[in-house]
């Protein structure tokens, strides 16, 4: 019983925030975009009324969720495609793990990360909250 | 004892983050106003040294509250005043829900929702944490 | 073996969230300097690329801890010195509080605030997390 009722309040293991002129982030290159982005989220960005706006926010959304787990500086050689960030049903943008990034988040049981993004004209911002369960 | 110890752990449930500027917030529309914010909301912004900014970042908070709610799309029904955000005694923003607001955070066992505010001269920043008991 | 579990359990206490145009905050100013950051702060922010970027994420960064700690209006006799961010082994933003900061955090029941901080070329910005264990 104890433990159940635990599942149920997560703990807050790391906060992550970024901000990104629209305009700074190259999303009409092919190559950047194809490095750091999933096919999934590609076609979403591309269906969208703003493409440049969306893929800035999910930029954003991409560090401020490294950021929340708070490994160590990342270099050139970060994977940001293994942080996707997809709308759920509910069209919350929800955050899926792969590779390395869900290894670092295994490695500090981490368990869920909570993101929210925000995009006016010209910025995008991400908040990331990472929870252990 | 367990229950009661649990209770003072909150889960997070979302968070959501929004941005704006503050000459895109039609506060001077009495329209947008009466129909977004509630009477003492009216009346704390109207008292403030900059009564633009004030509606401005308040209209963010209720975004960030919304997003954090996780729930669908809200088109043009929904009812940000609902959302209502007036200081406490600290005078730290303090979110009370009504209405469909607060149906929709009680199907999502959110019991509290942490907000904070922030203005420059241009642009408002809001950032919520929908929270369980 | 409960109270063990619960402190797996991080709960949150309060958010905060700041921005700051990076030209407002006087971080050539000998005596602003001296009277908001430790020693220590300092010498990190000037070994930086960019010293006044650095300086300003690290104001915005207190005032949002300040802002989590959801403690009455501090008004001119705050210490923001009380509030030191250092880069912790991994490079993340992590906070000590000293003085008042510390007495206000304990009396709130906070063990930890997590920072997260981010800077363009004219913006920062700084989202805090007050929790209790």
């Amino acid at each position: 019983a104890v433990a159940k009722s635990l599942a149920i309040g997560e703990g807050s293991v790391g906060v992550g925030v970024d901000h990104e002129l629209i305009s700074a982030v190259p999303s009409s290159n092919p190559t950047f975009v194809l490095r750091n982005f999933t096919d999934a989220e590609i076609t979403y960005c591309r269906s969208q009324s703003a493409p440049a706006a969306s893929f800035a926010a999910r930029w954003a959304g991409k560090e401020a969720v490294f950021k929340s787990l708070g490994v160590a500086s990342k270099g050139a050689a970060a994977a940001m495609k293994d942080i996707e960030i997809l709308p759920n049903e509910a069209g919350v943008p929800s955050v899926r793990l792969h590779g390395d990034a869900l290894s670092a988040a295994q490695s500090k049981g981490v368990s869920k990360v909570h993101l929210s993004l925000s995009h006016s004209e010209n910025v995008a911002i991400a908040f990331a909250q990472a929870v252990s369960s």
